[in-house]
């Protein structure tokens, strides 16, 4: 799929070491609840780190996500997002919650995108960043590591028909022994 | 699998950033021979920084991987090792490579290490290294994470009957763009 396109695409997420965004049932306690272990090596941020959740959605005006992460987003408290939400789905109804827009396939969100002059996107969860990888779509990765093997999940890559080549921009580690690099996508 | 040891286990290897050892064929040119790219960050060694190959050779007394692995090694040049390799294989001869000694399964290496007195064991290769986390029978791991998408290939971590939780002892980074970072399996 070629595309010009006027927006950067930033994914900005966390998987377990092996490379799960979440349990098999879509349980992310193991990332928001971990258990506590002064062990760690205190945090350190290494020249130029990675940016941080505010940086990253100051860098935004829209976000893009798959059903699952948003239906994962509805058992939170409250509504986290202050930007727009793109919902891709080819089984969500397309009205019903007005704080999302509901799109059924890459195509139609880039003309979405494109109509709304979008100039930074937030692409969130397994399997659309999966696809926005696929069609060359995404500029910058955030990834952060928590330090925990799960053995099973949803897993955060996907198949690809050739190499992405990355540049690493800087990298930091926290308290808690998470470790965070940024990347740039190699074009 | 219960067990008693003399021998701390060690796993030391690079992944592409998503997850992989190898391409589907064995490949590790992604590794060994990466593209020149300047526009890395500058290497960093954080604190207490990771070991090195140097270092972690210099702590153990015994290599074991599998089949695959050892017939990767067998393509280069020279023989890398100055010690003791142990090949846990299924079908390979008993016999035939004075360098190496071949057992059939965990337990058979298990047996053989503590006749050898072992204290510490590097563990080589994805399908062993899964055997020996799976078996509890890994308390370091050093991962290095080349900047780079492949798609397929050879996974490095496999499933698990539970998780293993890892305390984060130190990451550095390198001018190529890789992160490595050391781990404890925690107990």
């Amino acid at each position: 799929m070629t595309t010009t396109r006027d927006w950067r695409g930033h994914v900005f997420i966390a998987t377990s070491l092996d490379g799960f965004i979440a349990r098999p049932d879509g349980d992310i306690g193991w990332l928001t609840d971990p258990p506590e272990n002064p062990g760690h090596a205190p945090g350190h941020d290494g020249p130029n780190p990675p940016p941080d959740y505010e940086r990253l959605m100051a860098s935004v005006d829209h976000l893009v996500m798959g059903r699952g992460t948003y239906e994962k987003v509805l058992t939170f408290d409250t509504w986290p997002y202050a930007k727009p939400v793109i919902v891709l789905s080819r089984t969500l109804p397309a009205t019903g919650d007005e704080r999302i827009t509901v799109t059924r396939d890459i195509p139609e969100t880039l003309r979405l995108l494109a109509r709304r002059d979008a100039r930074g996107v937030y692409i969130d969860g397994g399997k659309v960043v999966q696809g926005f990888l696929a069609h060359d779509l995404v500029d910058e990765i955030t990834l952060t590591r928590v330090p925990v093997l799960l053995g099973h999940g949803l897993p955060l890559f996907g198949p690809l028909a050739q190499d992405i080549r990355l540049t690493h921009t800087g990298t930091l580690t926290t308290d808690s022994g998470m470790t965070s690099s940024h990347y740039t996508v190699q074009r």
